[in-house]
């Protein structure tokens, strides 16, 4: 017990640090002058150091083998904590320092030598040091392959989503890659064509209307900041949120989804357990499960008629319109799907074949199937197959995203799974609650919360990801439940 | 020389993380909502014994006396940096660890109170746990003066300003006492009836002004920014200035002179030597001479006849007025003369009557002299022989500054010592530049912020406050050309 205690404080101090770095991530990109990035970069450099000194070290590891020893004398919540402590030491102790420094060295370069080459769509800028950084990987890959006993690949999709397997992670988007292209084009085929919604509204009237949804989504303004940034994220801690959105005057409805999607986050955020906090289980369950509840906000409420016909009654109000737009207008509007080259601006159907392609390409680069001069051909092939479209240069292609770049593989695939698991948890909350088309519609969204915070948020880390949605919806993850969303919303 | 070395790495960890808490503290009053407050303190909390911990180091302070031991193979700069690093871990090692532990926790504890009982204006709140931190502070005094051989109260005075002592204060203090008294009376009895300038002017409009006025003073906006909190200040770092005013619908002049007085302090910061970025001789050269430099700007410069005429010229334009407000009108407000109670709206000539005060009263509670239940009494009594008039309450006498109440005590001086450097650089910068007025006229202010970056900013900590005076003016601290700059401005 004395030795758990010791634990809670180190831990304490590590993520504290870490809410520091948060907070600093968060004006670097929405409150620095531009001329303090390098300052910064110092200044996160050195925390990251702190942090992994902190995590390193030999005491805190004999702390925790100790700990393991007296199990029954901590609760539920110690051992699951205690769990996590050791799962994020073990993540630490896997790759080996000078491995993991020269990475980070690596990485910083190639992110930079990445924009220029996204900006002036030429792969082979980067190509050189991205082969570089790809090498770096897979070493690190293979060191925590020995020390986790999961292959390659997976031991990296397990930094972002505990226990998450790729053998699993096929079956679900193989389901999806039979259901897909023939769905997209029949939907398109038949969809109505769009209505106009745009006029021109203000910077300062979009925030009053984001504003006005969270509060309706259940943000607390006392521990909440919503500001502009390039991005839209969601960062800060549990007590001091910091969610961005950018603003299109022409186009209401894309600032507000950007709203809603990141209340989605702070909500997870702001519903963690409060006794946990400072402490690895109070974190989110991964990155899967944050998604999710992103998706959830915006593509199973807010996107939905119910909800869409609460904006319509409420936008006069705050856009000053003399007549409402009708609802059927902002519901073909907020439901069109289009086949696109970015993923970032896809709509929520061909959204999962553009992770897939990345999931793959990323798998095939770790496992050494696929070598960097031979992705842009790939990835355009692959773009191809699946959404019938090929990019006309680069950075409509493999360059559009930073991830790779930045040495980010294994994190794709969370944002698919994410969606699938939110549309999972729509079909259980339909299931208990019979009348919630009237709930969206009245604009009493804060009980949808309220019963997100009771099957996910409060619960933090305490559960692994799998585990945590089977406990919410009773059925282990399951891909039918995104497929009916999808059928059910653009084929009627 | 590698022991050197090894230090620069050490001390540039620990600048980055001050600059972290720089980046911190500012978030905290301008940005961060209500709410995070604990987190926050929680996260200011760890930065500060990360810091600790580093500064105590055994092993640093080994390298500083090995270092010391080969001064011949360092540069003049690189003396200067070692010497820098040697008071700072001197500064640290003198108190012991309990007792700083404990004045932090306490010092925290009495700020709280202080809040409450200077808001219900009783000081009997607080009383009980001041005594409580003064106690420990006398402890510290009196470790600090062991360690030093300095007496107990320039102990504490040399935190603020390296190699301060307060005989020295006490000479120059003594000859404003002897001058002050009357010459407040004199003015008052003379000086012109105000003139009506104040017409209302939005925080937007104010901040658009002040922004001009920041760039001709030769403010690099890729590095600063501007913003709003309840106390002006100047934060963040030499590459990230954040400094801040408050506005005043119906004062303009009281915003704007917020406004170049902590425009002052970042052109200090923003022009330290670059070379020695991340050293502790690369850091400002104390408080006296900061506050030297916000005073020139402000009082100097900003509140002078040949700024005021500038300003009324370009008034027009930024408050889209038909008509010039009159520099004349300007001027006279800028320089009213007033008896007040409360220091940080004092003007320049009572001001130091304020701060004389306090430096007596604190070196007596430093000394035993005063203890705490005398204090509101003690302090009403020299309010009536200092300015002749009496606090109504000690909200508007003893409790109204925050410095006692967290435990800083030694600070005070530094605010009328930063008057008389600016005064006497001022004198030397008109002796070099016989057309100084049509300068300042002129609004060729980045001329004389370039005069002091060269006499002043450039140097860092390289040279003590008094060498550095001396340096930059060819004279030792002197008091006679602040009261030679009081009699030409409100004699006349």
């Amino acid at each position: 017990m004395k030795e758990y205690n010791k634990l809670e404080q180190a831990f304490k101090e590590i993520e504290v640090i870490q809410h520091v770095g948060g907070i600093l991530n968060w004006d670097a990109s929405v409150m620095m002058p531009a001329l303090a990035s390098e300052s910064r970069g110092e200044q996160l450099a050195i925390l990251t150091k702190i942090i992994y000194e902190k995590t390193l070290d030999d005491k805190l590891y004999q702390s925790i083998l100790l700990a393991s020893k007296n199990l029954s004398q901590l609760n539920a919540w110690q051992r699951a904590n205690l769990r996590q402590m050791k799962r994020i030491v073990d993540h630490a102790r896997a790759v080996p320092v000078e491995l993991a420094v020269a990475k980070t060295k690596v990485a910083n370069d190639c992110e930079m030598i990445w924009r220029q080459a996204r900006s002036e769509s030429k792969f082979k800028l980067v190509a050189s040091k991205f082969k570089e950084m790809l090498s770096l990987e897979r070493e690190i890959a293979q060191a925590r392959s020995e020390h986790s006993k999961l292959s390659t690949y997976d031991s990296l999709l397990d930094l972002y989503d505990q226990g998450r397997k790729s053998k699993q992670v096929d079956t679900v988007f193989n389901k999806l890659i039979g259901f897909l292209p023939d769905f997209i084009d029949e939907v398109i085929e038949n969809q109505a064509p769009e209505a106009k919604i745009n006029g021109k509204y203000s910077s300062l009237q979009q925030k009053e209307l984001g504003e006005f949804y969270m509060r309706t989504l259940g943000i607390d303004f006392t521990k909440t900041r919503l500001d502009i940034s390039t991005h839209p994220f969601c960062g800060g801690n549990q007590n001091d949120i910091r969610i961005t959105t950018r603003y299109d005057e022409n186009n209401f409805l894309s600032g507000l989804m950007g709203i809603v999607h990141e209340t989605g986050h702070a909500l997870y955020e702001s519903n963690l357990p409060k006794k946990m906090m400072y402490q690895p289980v109070g974190n989110s369950c991964g990155m899967s499960i944050h998604e999710s509840q992103s998706l959830f906000v915006e593509m199973q409420i807010c996107r939905s008629h119910e909800f869409l016909t609460h904006l319509s009654k409420n936008l006069p109000k705050y856009f000053k319109l003399k007549k409402k737009i009708k609802e059927d207008a902002l519901y073909k509007n907020a439901t069109k799907v289009k086949r696109s080259f970015i993923r970032v601006d896809a709509d929520e159907v061909t959204y999962p074949l553009h992770v897939i392609l990345r999931y793959q390409l990323e798998k095939k680069l770790i496992n050494k199937e696929l070598e960097v001069d031979d992705l842009p051909g790939a990835w355009n092939e692959m773009m191809k197959k699946f959404l019938k479209i090929k990019p006309t240069n680069d950075a409509k292609g493999c360059l559009q995203d930073i991830h790779w770049y930045c040495g980010t593989f294994g994190y794709f695939p969370c944002y698919t799974l994410g969606a699938i698991i939110a549309a999972q948890l729509m079909a259980k909350f339909k299931s208990e609650h019979k009348d919630f088309a009237h709930t969206i519609k009245s604009g009493n969204l804060k009980f949808i919360t309220h019963w997100l915070t009771n099957k996910i948020h409060k619960f933090g880390s305490y559960y692994s990801p799998d585990e945590l949605v089977e406990h919410a919806t009773g059925e282990k993850l399951n891909p039918d439940h995104f497929i009916k969303h999808l059928k059910e919303r653009y084929q009627s």
